[in-house]
């Protein structure tokens, strides 16, 4: 079975043990999936632990009962870990477990609660005596470092979306649809061996290239056109992200001129990375670059983002703000992208993306693939 | 362009103004993505809606800033919607727009606030000595009974769908994995004409069948295996979901017998829509069949759930609770899957699901596609 090994998820639950003795509760309710993933090995949309020293209940109604069972009967399970199945509602069931806790002080995880979940709950916990208090990203806190195993995924999801990548040059051509080279990619994500796309296949080709979301249309591409490919893919619950730019058919001065500015860019990035130093300093290597070049007002988002279980996670490789984004001090075992991008509206866009850990000697590019503006 | 007409977006929007003022808010702030793309057109991950009689102002991040000037623009949108790009943070610039209007009661939506922004914003606004008020579900309420757009949407959906559901038998052969068979519907998915697949693709084989929301794995088909299929794609924005379970090789006694009761729970749920019932009297209608067979106890979900922007929305189709889930009265309009399944564990599940729309006369099947357990 993949997941991570019992001492791993000992060693994870152990670690976040200590962040819940800092901001004083005894026992904490996971409501977010990725950190029951995190913690458990459980894949399921939807699920609660709630965990502490006296607690170790994971809550699944019938849709996930049967794999939560078999999850927690492995030898790759937190010990003692009890499957609890709704009765009600979820909420319902939460309650029912801290009926017959003797606690004080229980944590929520405040990003992940609805107003309308935690108003019922605080209610009726406040009736217990029991004190239902807000955290901020405790368990997020842990997944920023990736241990071996998490780094073995990373590296293997990285990698077998480079072999797409090698590949994918092949299909940007004049008259093709960008709708229909996103399902080819989509197709090759399979094939490879991935379970799934991690996000929405972005094709997009001529102007559309100058939007960094767009949605793949029917638009065909047309000689001339720059071409943004923007994919993912997950291996074992992993999440690998890439972007390459290219070219139909000749390419022109300005083409390759903003192509050239943004390679720069995310090579000036790359060569910052290493423990010890801020995120935004990595931000700031890749939009000098192109401040230098006179095109910073065209390069709207950050420079990159964590990468792991979400595919957009901890750290944030953000400029400096003053609204109170975290700028995270990088340290080794951190995973992130580095892609760099300028859109000109109206004409085109490029975005260079790859995946980087934070070694002890700077960082090591997990994603394998050539970054030239390939000639097709 | 897709999406609807302004005079449609007029429509839901003054639906919703009643229904504002009804829970007493002169503005809502609407956080809810499909919420955002029923009222607007904007198809984005983040964006928020301020919406009231003295303001229609559309905030969105650099990310979707694009697209949300070019749907505004056009003719398919609401009149005087302001395009808002967003300063410092979301909320900031959510803070930033109350600054300029005279309102003492702003409507939030409950479900769709987490208790951190809740927090922050609550604070604000009561600095402002303008309340900050839960609501619940006030738009939702009227993406309950679609509209003429709506209703060509779903059914092109549910059709396009029909079509692989026609060619998906041909997947079903001894010797293929869960996998292959998954991504190979994906691959029908977008041939055909649908955007994406409205969720992750379902090949439950064998005893994984047993599972209902199982995940392909690398399991090869064997004889005698049911395998539970269950697609859905995604067109202009709605979706469509369907289900059907094969047999590889003969058919035994047991997977036809199980086959057969799923098939009538479904034919006798399906007889009873109609306008004016309440949803729990279509799941009951389902039930009673597996009950008389003996096969209750392994019916663990409910008859179906509604369909339109999201794959599960309003009305639940499911048992009469005493928690606080809404059963509805099913009105002309309203669409939603009936998809009775059993799941024997150790041994294999059937399930089938087909999407119909309520009409005056009972109700409409949208998905067109044999329900036999055919022979492959």
């Amino acid at each position: 079975m993949s997941g991570a090994s019992r001492p791993q998820l000992e060693a994870r639950l152990q670690a976040l043990s200590k962040r819940m003795a800092t901001v004083g509760v005894e026992v904490l309710v996971v409501t977010n999936s990725p950190n029951i993933f995190y913690l458990t090995n459980l894949r399921a949309s939807a699920a609660v632990l709630i965990i502490g020293d006296s607690v170790r209940v994971l809550i699944a109604d019938f849709r996930y009962l049967a794999i939560a069972r078999m999850v927690v009967a492995g030898d790759q399970s937190l010990t003692d870990l009890e499957v609890v199945p709704v009765a009600g509602s979820y909420d319902e069931t939460i309650l029912g477990v801290f009926g017959r806790l003797g606690v004080a002080r229980v944590g929520f995880e405040a990003e992940n609660l609805s107003v309308r979940r935690w108003q019922w709950l605080t209610g009726r916990l406040n009736e217990k005596f029991i004190k239902f208090v807000p955290t901020d990203g405790i368990v997020e806190e842990g997944r920023e470092r990736k241990d071996a195993y998490e780094i073995e995924q990373l590296q293997t999801a990285a990698l077998l979306l480079s072999r797409v990548a090698l590949d994918v040059n092949e299909l940007v051509r004049e008259g093709v649809s960008e709708r229909e080279i996103a399902a080819e990619i989509d197709r090759m994500l399979y094939r490879i061996g991935l379970e799934r796309p991690a996000f929405e296949t972005i094709v997009a080709s001529g102007e559309n290239s100058a939007l960094p979301h767009a949605r793949p249309s029917d638009r065909r591409l047309s000689l001339g056109d720059l071409v943004v490919l923007d994919f993912g893919g997950v291996h074992n619950g992993y999440c690998g992200d890439l972007t390459r730019t290219f070219c139909v058919g000749e390419i022109s001065e300005r083409a390759f001129g903003l192509h050239r500015a943004v390679l720069e860019a995310h090579g000036a990035a790359v060569s910052v990375v290493r423990p010890g130093i801020k995120a935004s300093a990595v931000d700031e290597a890749a939009r000098e670059v192109l401040r230098r070049h006179g095109l910073e007002d065209m390069f709207g988002h950050g420079t990159g983002h964590g990468l792991g279980i979400e595919v957009h996670e901890r750290p944030r490789i953000g400029k400096l703000t003053n609204n109170g984004a975290v700028d995270a001090e990088l340290d080794t075992g951190m995973v992130f992208t580095i892609e760099p991008g300028v859109y000109v509206p109206g004409y085109g866009g490029v975005r260079i993306e790859d995946d980087v850990i934070v070694t002890e000697q700077g960082c090591e590019i997990l994603t394998k693939a050539p970054c030239a503006l390939t000639l097709c």
